[in-house]
């Protein structure tokens, strides 16, 4: 791994910045680049100067405060200019993004980048570039948004062992479960009004079927447990499910539903669960109080006990402070002629299958109402070990309904119990399984 | 500024650590020195070893698990050993901890301190040590116990304006202020119980007093705005006089009362406000799920928007936990052989009287219950030319009060509407003047 960056900064120069990308974020980027020219040559040590924009068609920013020569189509030949010191990108998706990474490490240039896809799918062949190029390749924005979670996650904790990592890292499923949850809508109501407001996309899949979410979780399961993990090592739920009833149960257990992205050591030590699903958490559970699109991430450890962050997790402006803090880094590290911290996956501990990962369930259950339904029920649950905290009944007659929190089961056993049950006879139907998190005796 | 340290590194040799005091903190920062160590020489680069430990009187650390011979009374020979690269000091207090890390860093030891009293009364003259002898000076664990905090603010927002930081930032007042909240008791009986449960000392004037809020307000105030205040700039009040009622009128209006460290920009930013004083917060605020004793830091700056940390703020393991993420970093610096970022005060904003702070108020009045009360109050007000928002008459006839909440208005103009307040005939006592913070439109 090389210490030194590839491109010695010149005492008295500029630092050279390409920005890949001038959308919604790209835009704030540059305006504060404008706006906080002095005093971000103050705390590099050397001014910040624009060597150009890439976009994708030209005319088409006219309010962006810079002279119209800076920006170009041509993003490739930008990032093997030899004058650029650093690229920020801002593009999103996998390509061209990582092509362009690619080209800008090898062309001796540290990166700063917001790309929680590509970092998800593909953060090895990038971290490998960084090293092998000697710069650094930072990425705070690509999770929750301005909320600080890298430096804190991978520096601050460093004497400390993370046990266990909880987010709330999509603000649009956030919006939509609180509607729900604070006017009783329905799911399909929620996504409308967010969509109306903007906080969803017209096509709100990656978000609602907890995409975004996972890549995020991938993300913060390398940082906190120093190993690597991709999207596809993510078990992944949306909240397309969710239903007015979940969430007024929930309510009643004295709960709210939440999205989560969690990361979670087993108790050795030796292998990392991760998952993004619905669940319900005690409504005194500082993740409850998360409001409408923000983000949240509560982190267990060791020594430090439970620590929560918390902010915008989304929205141009805190994407852009996200990004220009990793360039202050970068640029005063270019300056000082070393490399950050990089990537830190000594640990290499292994996925855990989500068959075996421990969790406490909340299921209703239509049922009929005759004497001997709940012993059958319970024998149900019995017979795959899984233990029952609570039974609560509800209604009467064709209406009877049976609600069964657990304690904590692997989700292999509860899913088996779930199968028998769907095929009990007096079992109408199971019409809701969902995970509780976030109990204290957990 | 040296950016060499100046004892180099000799690679494959441990780093010699000596720790100054072995008390709560110190005995967790040994226990996980011992614990972690492979994890701690993966994240570094090479492997921490104890030195020393300084106490001042022997034979009183039986449980710590490291060779007793590694136990000494002679701190200040420890500090100047030839042999010791890197110091940490959980002593405390100002002297003789300001002479044995000034020692050190003259030694070329870089530093880990938890002292906040000592930073916020004389930080200058350690931080010019450590840039005189080009080593590191570290604090994470000064402010907040293990929430990360001084990474967030001075790397991840270096490219942002933070506008505000508002913190709870000692345990023991909000323990007290959260009893006060849910039980309803007064401040002498929530004291009493926080005593009995080991949340505040015997004497617990530094708590409730606001000492140990104001040392960190201090410490707060130079790390989100780039420049240098002491304990002495810092108006304090404490929350012995917050009563039962305050908290139950502050409950009437959907408020909690906190002890709050806020620091804050002129809207200039030429100008930083720093003060510790009990305020009113609308329970929606962030800061209001807050409770029993731990901390959180509210920011809100410019780009981000608003961010919140959250954790515990004290007590022995949280506390070590933010010494060895300190203790980490300045060790993997002497191995590269550079030093970390340092002290920032660049922008050296002045410190803004109180007088001129502008916030809200809450007041309460025992006034006589007579035709023409409200008008001859209201006078007093505009005379002063602070703006009502809203008032309140409760009860009748001798015991009628009312209750007064006004728009943003100077701590000048404030007081001296009390003061003639308590002169009106009509006014038999000002019984309450609180400050409300964390309203929207501030």
């Amino acid at each position: 791994m090389g210490e030194q960056s590839s491109k010695p900064y010149k005492p008295g120069q500029p630092l050279k910045v390409a920005l890949l990308g001038c959308g919604t974020v790209g835009t704030e980027v540059v305006r504060l680049l404008v706006e906080s020219h002095g005093d971000l040559a103050a705390r590099i040590g050397a001014p910040l100067e624009l060597a150009g924009i890439a976009i994708r068609r030209p005319g088409r920013h006219r309010d962006v405060p810079v002279d119209p020569d800076l920006f170009t189509t041509d993003a490739a030949g930008l990032v093997r200019r030899p004058d650029v010191d650093l690229v920020v990108e801002v593009i999103g998706g996998i390509e061209p993004a990582r092509s362009l990474l690619l080209a800008a490490m090898d062309n001796g240039a540290s990166v700063v980048t917001a790309n929680k896809a590509l970092l998800a799918a593909d953060g090895a062949t990038l971290f490998a570039a960084a090293d092998r190029n000697g710069v650094d390749l930072y990425y705070e924005a690509a999770v929750g948004g301005a909320i600080p979670l890298i430096r804190p996650l991978r520096e601050s904790l460093a004497g400390d062992r993370i046990r266990r990592v909880l987010g709330i890292v999509n603000g649009t499923t956030n919006y939509i479960l609180d509607r729900m949850d604070t006017s009783g809508v329905s799911f399909e109501e929620a996504l409308e009004e967010a969509q109306a407001l903007g906080y969803a996309e017209p096509d709100p899949t990656a978000d609602v079927e907890g995409f975004d979410a996972a890549a995020k979780a991938a993300i913060l399961a390398g940082l906190a447990f120093h190993t690597r993990v991709t999207a596809s090592d993510v078990h992944r739920e949306g909240i397309t499910q969710v239903s007015a009833t979940d969430v007024a149960s929930a309510k009643a257990m004295g709960c709210v539903v939440k999205l989560l992205a969690i990361a979670e050591l087993t108790p050795d030590g030796k292998r990392v669960g991760v998952r993004v699903h619905p669940a319900m958490i005690p409504r005194t559970h500082p993740l409850a109080s998360v409001r409408e699109a923000y983000n949240a991430v509560f982190v267990e450890s060791a020594a430090a006990g439970q620590l929560m962050f918390y902010g915008a997790g989304a929205g141009g402006a805190p994407t852009a402070s996200a990004v220009l803090g990793d360039l202050v880094t970068v640029a005063r590290n270019r300056v000082r002629g070393h490399r950050g911290s990089g990537e830190s996956t000594y640990a290499s501990v292994e996925v855990h299958p989500m068959g075996d990962t421990l969790t406490r369930y909340h299921i209703s259950l239509d049922v009929v109402d005759r004497a001997g339904v709940l012993a059958s029920v319970a024998d149900v649950f019995a017979r795959h070990e899984v233990s029952i905290q609570t039974v609560r009944q509800e209604g009467r007659g064709a209406d009877a309904q049976l609600v069964v929190v657990t304690h904590q089961a692997t989700d292999r056993a509860l899913t088996a119990t779930v199968e028998d049950l769907e095929r009990l006879e007096v079992v109408r139907d199971v019409s809701s399984v969902m995970r509780v998190e976030g109990w204290g005796d957990d």
